[in-house]
Order: C-alpha cells, then sequence, then structure tokens
C-alpha cells in the first residue's frame, strides 16, 4: 500500500479549510488547536484522520487552487477542465496555449494529453513567465510542456500541427489567423474572455477561419454537505469568464 | 494532411443543428436543400464547406451527444467531464464505475486514462447492458473498458485496488463500504444524484468510509454568438444532478 | 364568502397546466378527460375541486402569463414585477413607460400605484397599440393608465413631473436626456434591453443625466414539488432581460 | 421641486458603497477624503452631486439593505418583493405574516398593500420583537401595520378573512391548517425555506389545505455597468431560501 513519503505533496482538511503542503520532516503545520509534525506523517497511509486533520493525497485540481504561486488573476479549474473536454485532449495530442499566466491551463493540459503528448505555451511578460516556469516545475505531472517567453508567433513552432488550442490573453483577434494556421483540419481551438465586449470583438474576426462556434458560461453551485440541512452555499463565484470554442475551417 | 476516409464519422454542421454521421459511400445525408453523397467526402479536408453544409471531426463530447444510442436519461457531458477531473483521471488510472447507462461515461473515462488505464463498468439491467456494450464497441477511443452485465460486488474486481470510483444509480449508499474497499487510500469518488432526497440520504452513510465531501451543481449557460446581438440564449437546461465528491478514508 | 360569478375571471388548474379562462355561462371548458360547464362553478367557491380540475381566483402575475394577448416578445412578470419595486412604486405615483408592448408591464404598473397613481404609456407602432389597448381594457386593476399611440415626447406629458419611468424600446439612448427632463429629482428609471451590446451602448449615453446606475438579471429558477423527488425544473428560462436601474441626477 | 429636508432619510453614494443617513444639521458624514455637513444639503435638491458624493432619495428597498437594523439573517428584497406579487399584494388589501424578523417583509408589504390595507404581522422571540417594532416605527411607508409579540393563532386575529399570508419560521408545517383557516377562498399563501428539508416537509403537509403549489429560487446577477468591460460581478448571492407559493383549497 501507498504511504506518506518524504516530499509528497498532501492536502490538509482541516475544518472547513484546505491546505497543500510538502512533507518536509523537520517542518510542521500549525494550526488553531494544535500542531502537526510533518515527520509523523511518513509511513502512514494517506486519507488518515490526525485530531482534527484529515490527509489526503492531494488531486490536480487542488493542486492548482492551493498550491501554484500566481500573478496573474486565477484561471478556475472548473474553466479549464471544461476546455480540455471541448478540445478534445488526450493521451499523445499536441497542444498550443498562450499566454501562459501562472500556469494552471498548462498544468491541465498536461495531465490530459499524458506523457506522450505535447504542450507548447506561451507568455510575453517576464515577470509571469518566471512563475509559470517555477509552478510547472513543480507541479507538472509530466515532462511534456514546453515553455515560451515571448508572444506566440507560427515561427517558432516550426513544422509541428497542433491538435488544439487555447488562448487567453486579452486581445485575442490579431491572432486568429496565426493559430490557424498551425492547427491541423477541423481542429478545436478555446478562448477564455472575461468581457462580453472581448467576446463581441472576437467574433468578429473568426470568419473565415473558424466554424462551429459555442459561447458558454460554466457556473459551479456548491452545496453545503449538511444532510439535515442541505442547501446551496450563501455565496458562489458568479464569473471567471465567458468561453468561446471553435473548430478549423479548411480553405 | 489527415483527409476524410471511408468509415469515418463526421460532424454535420446545418444551420444551428449538428449531426454526427459515418462515411459510406453508398450513403447519402438529405437536408432541408439538398443532399450530400457521402462519397463525395473521401479524399477532402475535415473542417470543409460543402454548400450549407461544414464537416468537421467530431470530439468526444460530439459522439457522446449526437452519436450514442440511449435506454436511459442522457448523462450530460458537462457532469461527466467535471467528475473525470475531480477524481483526478489521467493515463494509466484504473477508474470503476457502475452503472453504466449508456455507457456516455465511460467513453469519458475511457479517453482519460488513456489506453495504459482501465475502466471496470457494472450494468446490472441487461437491456441497458446490451445498448452500453454497442456504444463502447462503436465509440470507445481505447480498448481499456471491461464491462459487467451484474451489479457491482468487490469480489468481481479480484485483486484490483482502484485510484478512483464512480456510481451512477438510484440507491448508491448500500455500496458506500463496498465502493470504500476496492479504493486505495484517499482515493475520490463521485456521486451522480439527480435528487436533493437522495443526496441528503447519502450524506448519511458516508463516514466513517469517505471524508472531504463536496457536492456541486454544473451549469452552462449558452450564449448566441452574434456579436452584434450578444445574449444568452432563451432557455437552458437547468438540472441534471448534483454531483458528490469524496476522498476515501484510511482507518 | 365571496363566490365565482358570471364573467368572472378564473385560473383552472389541470394537471401541469393552467389556463385563464372567463366564466359565460353558455360556454364549456373542454380538456382530456371531461368537460367543465361554466355555470356549474356560479355560486361557488374560488379554490374549489371539479374533478382532475382545480378553479382558482387568478392573480395578476396569472393573467399576465395565461391571459393577455401578444403581438410583441413576451415580457415576464418577474423582470416587471422587480423594476415596480426598484423604481419604489406605490399608491399614487405617477410613473411613466414606453414603448407598451402588450401591456403587461403597464398592468404591473397599474396594479402597484393604485387607484389614486397614474400611468403613462407610449407605443408608436399602431398594431401593438391595439393589442394593448384591449388587454388594458379587459385587464387592468384600475381606471389609471393613459396610453398613447405615438412615440414617446415630454411635450405630451405636459407639466407631470414623474417619479419613476420605465423603457423598453430598442434604442432607448436618444431618449435619455427627454426622459430625465420629465422626472422628479432623484427619481427612478428602468430599462428592459434584451442584449449586451443595448447594454453597453446605453451605459455611454447616461451621464451626465443619471447615476447610481445598476444592471442586473433576474433568473427564477423552479423546482418539482415532489417531497420525495425533490429537484430544479430540466429546463428553464436562461435570459430574458438585462434590466438597467438609475437615478435622475440634478444639475 | 421637493428639496431635502431636515429630518430627511439620503442615499449616500461614495465610489461604490452605498450608504442610508437621516439629515440632522448638527451632524456630518465622514468619508475618505472629506467631510460633508449634513446642514449643506438642506434646501438642496435630491440627486446633486457635492465632490463625490451622489445624494439620492432612497428608495423602499434601500431602505430595507442598507437602513434597517437585523437581528436575524437579512431577507433580501428580491425575495419578498417577488412574494408580494406572488401574493397579489395591491392597495387595500389585507395579508397576514409570520415571524415578523427584522420587519423586512412587513415594510415591503406595507409599501404594497398602502393606507388602505393591513398587515398583521407576529414575532414570537421578544428580542427581535423589539427590533421589529424600531425599524417598522422608522421606515413604514404607511401606518397599517399590525405587530404581535407572540406566536401566530388564528383567535388573535379575529374575524379577519386575509386576502393573503406569508410565513417565514423555521418549522411552517404545524401551521398549514392555521393559516388556511383566516384565509379568503383561494387566497396566496408564500413560505420563505432557506433549506430543502423544510420545503420537503412542508410538501408533505399542504394537502388538502392547499393546491397550486410552485417552488422556485430568485436569483439576482449583478454585473459590472462599465460598457468597456461588459461583465457580471465576480461574486454573487447564491442562495437566501427557496420560495413556496401555493392557493387556498376549498373543501
Amino acid at each position: 500500500m501507498e504511504t506518506i513519503k518524504e516530499g509528497d505533496l498532501v492536502l490538509i482538511r482541516f475544518k472547513d479549510r484546505r491546505y497543500l503542503k510538502r512533507v518536509e520532516s523537520d517542518k510542521n503545520f500549525s494550526y488553531k488547536g494544535g500542531v502537526l509534525h510533518y515527520k509523523d506523517l511518513v509511513g502512514k497511509p494517506f486519507g488518515i484522520t490526525v485530531g482534527e486533520l484529515q490527509i489526503f493525497k492531494p488531486t490536480l485540481e487542488e493542486i492548482i487552487l492551493y498550491g501554484i504561486r500566481r500573478e496573474t488573476q486565477i484561471v478556475y479549474p472548473k474553466d479549464t477542465f471544461y476546455a480540455a473536454h471541448k478540445l478534445d485532449l488526450r493521451e499523445g495530442k499536441k497542444v498550443l496555449e498562450f499566454g501562459t499566466g501562472s500556469g494552471a491551463t498548462a498544468l491541465v493540459f498536461s495531465s490530459a494529453v499524458g506523457p506522450s503528448g505535447k504542450v507548447y505555451t506561451f507568455e510575453r511578460e517576464e515577470r509571469i513567465y518566471r512563475v509559470a516556469k517555477k509552478n510547472l516545475e513543480r507541479f507538472a505531472p509530466y515532462d511534456n510542456v514546453v515553455l515560451f517567453n515571448e508572444p506566440f508567433s507560427p515561427e517558432r513552432v516550426g513544422e509541428v500541427e497542433f491538435d488544439a488550442a487555447f488562448v487567453d490573453v486579452r486581445e485575442p483577434w490579431p491572432f486568429v489567423e496565426a493559430v490557424w494556421s498551425v492547427l491541423k483540419p477541423s481542429a478545436p481551438v478555446g478562448f477564455l474572455l472575461p468581457t462580453a465586449n472581448q467576446v463581441q470583438e472576437l467574433l468578429r474576426h473568426l470568419r473565415p477561419f473558424f466554424g462551429d462556434v459555442e459561447v458558454v458560461e460554466i457556473l459551479t453551485r456548491p452545496y453545503k454537505p449538511n444532510p439535515d440541512r442541505f442547501r446551496p452555499e450563501d455565496q458562489m463565484v458568479a464569473h471567471t469568464a465567458y468561453l468561446l470554442f471553435a473548430k478549423k475551417l479548411s480553405k
């Protein structure tokens, strides 16, 4: 049975909160009501209860929500998970992404395309690129991400024909034809757009390059898990971004 | 460049509608305004426009929405895609599922765990099992699904320790301990539950087997992709199911 | 006790459906499974059950949803009810409205301002004006609505200073200053706008006339009233219009 | 033209915030960046701009949101406004309410039924009753509210036959027959219920007293009023309560 080892990531659940930590034998986790010595976890199974704490093996979603450093606005897993499927990512696929931001989307795509797939991702701002680099080094499940510190340009990807692309930059419309040029026929593309204005502007630039356009918002409505007082949480995330998906048209 | 071949699946977009068809040279696609002879597609690139039609390579989501046969209520990709990520599925993972229903969830999981992963799925009703079998034979991206025509029981999966489980049956609570028994420590489990009553009942049975419980609904809000009259669609799917996720506790 | 009289409006509930009808002794209501002779209702109390039917006294909402004739897209009571309160309508207030459409909003406002209040409403299209006229004659709770068959112009309302205004026309921005000119200081104004483009355009024209701007959508999520299978309805109205509210600035 | 007088309520808008205050000549409003002397407002029109501040006449909604004291959880105007219309309240109607809570619902109903209507409202907890009393004395638009410090009982309302009723208590089901007994035939009743469990339990007790049952949630989705970056707010109120409406059945 797999047990907790020195250096493992753990998700600590304490009351309603979650913490992502690394097991380092000379360090502790302090919480209201006690201290956990990480060395006491080594050799124990994941899923154990230690006093008021529960110790789990983190999922990729939890790594993204509680582990990565951010220099940019959070990109929610709900959106990138949905994108991964709309883009039909799976084992072995090659996907283009820009801008990288904190690298959260690249992490999701890295996981989705697996060890034989490839994620090319471009981030022009050096400060953000450095954060993404660190997050990808720490958390990427596979060594399948190629990170560029420059704006996306078709020249830089050489002969690669991509199975899919995902674009998260403020003004994506100047890139429509360039993205089109590096995609396989019929390949899906996704765009993450916080404002209606961006969606409107992008819709004006998609033809004649992309068809089968869909625009959608993903809302996750969380509930209090109390069987005797079952009800939605009081507050929810009301908006992160509009997602636009389309497919490459052949000329 | 990949071109359309005899026997390929194609997604035909005509006005606001989508059709999933197989290219069979002796057959036609009739639509209001014309006829498409499939043989005329052979050798052409995906993504081409033929008159009022656009011909794309279908994604897994489109196969599920427009291709599979159903004997049960539709399970929406929005829910199973979300589940695939909450369950942290990726290349090589072993996932347990029941009830299979039409096989839509198994298709999503098959894609997510890739050729080196495994999906064990149980469907007790023979009529539904037969539909699922046919759908999986036609559409599964990999030969990694093991389908049982019986209720789930731990004995049948032998020594397999699962990385994750997903349960979509009317009364899942009698199975809580059995599911627990075949999972690895800390492994995530998901349940799909159409009614609040089911959530309430299940919540009463999770302890002491599962912790870190989340209940959530996924809502997708589609927009009309018109840049000059941008607005949500008039109608939306308001509810498919509550999703409950938890993680295995070690004793 | 009030009983049903010849000429009364009744709401007939049959299974999951509702019908708004007028009691006319020589007429019948035919439904799958039987016939109701209206004359049999006369003298009976509202709220009675007749076989599979239940006979209620209709509310204003039900009159609007099931009774009025429409030449234009439906304006949902959820939106106009909300507007009535954001506009702070109550007994004795004077409210301006245009375009009238089917008159549904005027009915809600007529009810809200009561017998001592006043609703001025303008509809430029004669065909629609005629429908509104008929609906108001049949259903307005008070004789407090003044209906004009012309575009709104401040000249036509003379010396009236309005407590509030509500605008439901495709292009409201040319009317901003005119509406401003007939309102009392600080008076609230509301706009009903189906598309994001309209909201964006209107927002550009509100200053320096109106401040304290709010834009909101009202969503009603209906549930199946089954205690053993409690859950939201499968489908819901996803969008009717954006509502924009603001208040008159004094110069 | 109406101008601001000593003792008037004003809504002060400063940046994105709103404050409800009373004009008292010897007092000031301090804000980041300055001080407003209330005496400087007297004689000025509502709607004026004073530096970074805008001074409006508050609507009833704003009085409820920013003015009343609360000892209980907030009851949102979106819910009580909707209820006022589902209950078909207007000039002259008599409505029963319990529990009173902070009095917010009674204020909405007081406004809706006007000077010739009547609101009977019952609050059993003395501490909460005192808060409601103060709020109603300060803010009720008409002298039409009768407030009881006791649980609702039909005996206390004597011969009054109510046009409608609204119930906001934790366990409303024991009161179903009592409420039924004081309503006119076919009269609408509303219930505010935070949890699904309450809705389920109440649904089991409504027959044979009430029919035409509807359960609904009201969601208000606010937008940032920026024409160049139009988008929903990041966060929204996800849940306040389920609303259940029904109509009295005659026996």
